[in-house]
């Protein structure tokens, strides 16, 4: 596992630690004041890219209110006491995090990082919520019960596939057996625990919290961020199936099974604080609509739905709403847009959906870092992060070696070049390009690209994809949406522009464990 | 335009002209009795990849009676007789095409084909069916009135959108005037006439004509195309918005204005048939359910909905299906098969949709040519026919100038190889791999390619892409579904297995006509 200098102990002196810490308040000056930080902050030097949002709205209060400006002189207090700082309950303070430094101020010497030791400032909470994932045993059981099934018909129903039931129930133990471990080895150290399922996570049980757990996979972590907009307060994920889940924002498997380890390791700052950039949206123009659809509402039936949406944009579009309205979400991963329907699988469509719809792909204008607008055709456009970069935006992008052979070929035969086509050569190339589709989480800039381009006789488009600071996307759509990672949705039809950057302030706090 | 010799007028002499004809009625024997005919049928000698479907279901009689029986015997005496047939009404044939061949009787010295003149049966047909594709301004009224909008509502509505309101009518009337100069010019012809919108257009009045026309774009003609199993009914496009629309699948935009000039063409054989290859499909296993969905279906609420499905399904499954059933669709462009909520954009589901459900990639286990089972984990896959070699699986699979350049610079740099990296040789490696992905819409094989291939510690596959004559997909998926054209679904879940083949009997008869 590769790990990334922190903002709290990868830095060489006290006096760039402080403008790390003085950074988190506002980037822009730490960035001016500290070139080494600057660095730190924004590897390759991209300083130059980085965009302030002085841009507020009405909006914005949506969003719970920011530690900022408590935090950092929290931390310098607890650095020069010394002492492990009491819980956040203790000093009444609600959305900040039971941080205490004291270890990494004595460790400071040895917290160089030139030996490339892991180092961090010591973390101990006292409240933590664990976020568990929805099983797809879960997920069977609930949609058959709310399909009109009994729960024996579901065993019937499940015991057809044979095998697969006994999976299915095998990974749910599996899984459960897991979120155990995690909840008592936190309880074995007095800390409070809240266990919760998706719907009984709220920013109220957030608030609450030092620290927030998820305990599933990359999905359940999404899903534990998306709640989280306090820049202290650490999201931990514990991947809960390593055998059949990734889980690339998730701690090392072998804590999945010994994770009072993980927690010593906490405990004693042997570890490093990671700030994953995310991304914010603001939206303006007409035909828009800033309130989120969950995807993950159930009970709303169809013509509800349509009725619910439609009437809401009717009346936005009375009232001349016109924005920019910063959204109420951070994209810890992607910002995806596409007409709703140009799914081509979308055959359970609450809406009226005619053929030419279904065939539709997304039509839209794109400008990036401000230069000129673009029309675009395509199954749909996305932004990501360096989080995201190794995600969806990955599979949309990296080239196959067959590809990349075909490619060579072609070359090699059009220049008659001697250029041996040897399997070696082949994987090195597609691991170099696809290698370079991918960044670290703390770079605050966006990976950009078209899913599969349209370019015909009444379209051709130039830009399909590139590293930016800002992307602005103004919708010639019908019937589309702007996804934040796969689980919230805006309208995001003909009229409306989206402008997509990324703000530091936004960052979200991890933690980096070595294998 | 490029023209491929058609079964019925690209043939040398009598004797290879008799075995195109009877090889409309048994493939395998045509093939084998004139290899020149084979050639013809089967471009780039791909014989030894045929197959034969023997299988057949009780599903099977889902399909209207093919005119497989008939029609040659039929054309064979028109040609003796040397005098245009009579419609098929006259002879109470219900499911044959009007055909009138004389014309190419009296041509036949001169249909050689050698010159490169066009050539064919002359065609002219007594009853036909127009289908007119839905506008976008009819979308939105229909859309709008179902939420229970009033027509001033989408007025003002739809008036905020500024000129793309207009935009919106005046494609709307572009349309309708090409439509009325269609109709117009086929009743100047003492033509009957239908004009059907997609509801009215079902197998009763595609069995009155002898002939379809879709007045639209592509996905109009693939509707169109849908519900026409009479191999000897052809099928013609015309695009009512050339400026809008590309219309692959249509004749040359000039005909749009000038429709009669076309239909002149049709009397005088200038033209060329051709047989367009489509995809025919046998599901077996458990979890079947053989039902079609229509995505166009407008009226089931979720719960409804949700409940016929599993319900369906669980009926299905107690009834232990196991098939091979072949289903009651064809498909002209291409076979999707994915997670219906592996779409990030479908917030308008209408099941129960937690976030790992979102998240979710499709799942399956893949075979091409009866080789070895290979575990796939993807946005889904893609079988196209050479017609949709074009469309979606085009955009899937090409790579951008962009990626062709980096991939070339990585090998350069690797090889320190002396290679101009000039524009030139960089649109020309690219639009070869591009063009390399196309091939001919009467070719009898498929297309197969995975779409965003996701491979990582869990997962990984060699296979993405290729040509081939069968592929078979085991579905471990949890709410999958196949559809067909973008127009038909059938679930496709954990236990089914699909024989995604081309059947030669199951071609779609079309014009060509030159520029």
């Amino acid at each position: 596992m590769t790990c990334y200098p922190g903002f709290l102990c990868g830095c060489r002196c006290a006096a760039s630690r402080a403008a790390a810490l003085h950074s988190l308040l506002k980037y822009q000056t730490a960035a001016a004041a500290s070139p080494l930080l600057a660095g730190l902050l924004v590897p390759g030097g991209l300083q130059r890219r980085l965009i302030t949002c002085s841009r507020l709205s009405p909006a914005e209060s949506l969003l719970p209110p920011l530690a900022a400006g408590f935090a950092p002189q929290r931390l310098l207090q607890q650095e020069s006491s010394g002492s492990p700082g009491p819980g956040p309950s203790a000093l009444g303070q609600q959305s900040s995090s039971g941080f205490a430094l004291s270890r990494l101020d004595q460790r400071r010497g040895r917290s160089a990082g030139s030996e490339g030791l892991p180092c961090g400032g010591g973390f101990r909470p006292t409240r933590v919520v664990v976020v568990a994932k929805t099983t797809r045993y879960e997920f069977e059981q609930q949609r058959y019960r709310y399909a009109g099934l009994s729960e024996e018909d579901l065993k019937q129903l499940l015991a057809l596939k044979g095998s697969n039931y006994g999976g299915l129930l095998e990974r749910h133990y599996i899984h459960t057996k897991n979120v155990e471990h995690v909840v008592d080895s936190l309880r074995n150290e007095q800390i409070e625990v809240r266990l919760v399922k998706r719907r009984e996570y709220d920013e109220d049980t957030v608030r609450w919290a030092d620290a927030v757990i998820s305990a599933g996979g990359d999905g359940t972590m999404l899903l534990a961020a998306s709640k989280v907009f306090d820049r202290f307060k650490p999201v931990i994920g514990v991947n809960t199936d390593p055998e059949r889940s990734e889980g690339h924002l998730c701690l090392p498997v072998r804590y999945t099974h010994s994770f009072p380890e993980a927690l010593q390791k906490f405990y004693r700052g042997e570890f490093r604080w990671q700030w994953r950039q995310r991304i914010r949206i603001y939206l303006e123009g007409t035909g828009i609509n800033p309130t989120p659809v969950d995807l993950h509402e159930q009970q709303l039936s169809q013509e509800q739905h349509s009725r619910a949406h439609v009437n809401g944009r009717f009346h936005d579009q009375r009232s001349e709403v016109s924005g920019p309205h910063l959204l109420p979400v951070r994209a810890l991963n992607e910002v995806f847009i596409g007409e709703s329907l140009s799914s081509r699988v979308n055959y359970k469509s609450c809406k009226p959906s005619f053929k030419f719809s279904l065939h539709r792909a997304s039509y839209y204008e794109v400008s990036v870092d401000d230069g000129p607008w673009e029309k675009q055709k395509s199954s749909g456009l996305n932004v990501c992060t360096g989080t995201g970069s190794k995600a969806w935006s990955y599979n949309i992008n990296k080239v196959a070696t067959q590809a990349v052979e075909e490619i060579l070929k072609i070359a090699k035969k059009h220049e008659s070049l001697n250029l041996p086509l040897s399997r070696e050569l082949i994987q090195k190339v597609t691991n170099e390009y696809n290698d370079s589709l991918l960044y670290s989480p703390e770079e605050p800039k966006m990976f950009f690209s078209i899913r599969e381009p349209i370019a015909n006789r009444v379209f051709s488009s130039s830009l399909q994809r590139g590293f930016f600071s800002k992307v602005c996307v103004r919708s010639r759509c019908w019937d589309a949406c702007m996804v934040v990672d796969g689980g919230t949705s805006f309208e995001f039809n003909d009229g409306a522009i989206a402008s997509i950057l990324i703000n530091t302030e936004d960052a979200l706090l991890t933690v980096l464990l070595e294998e």
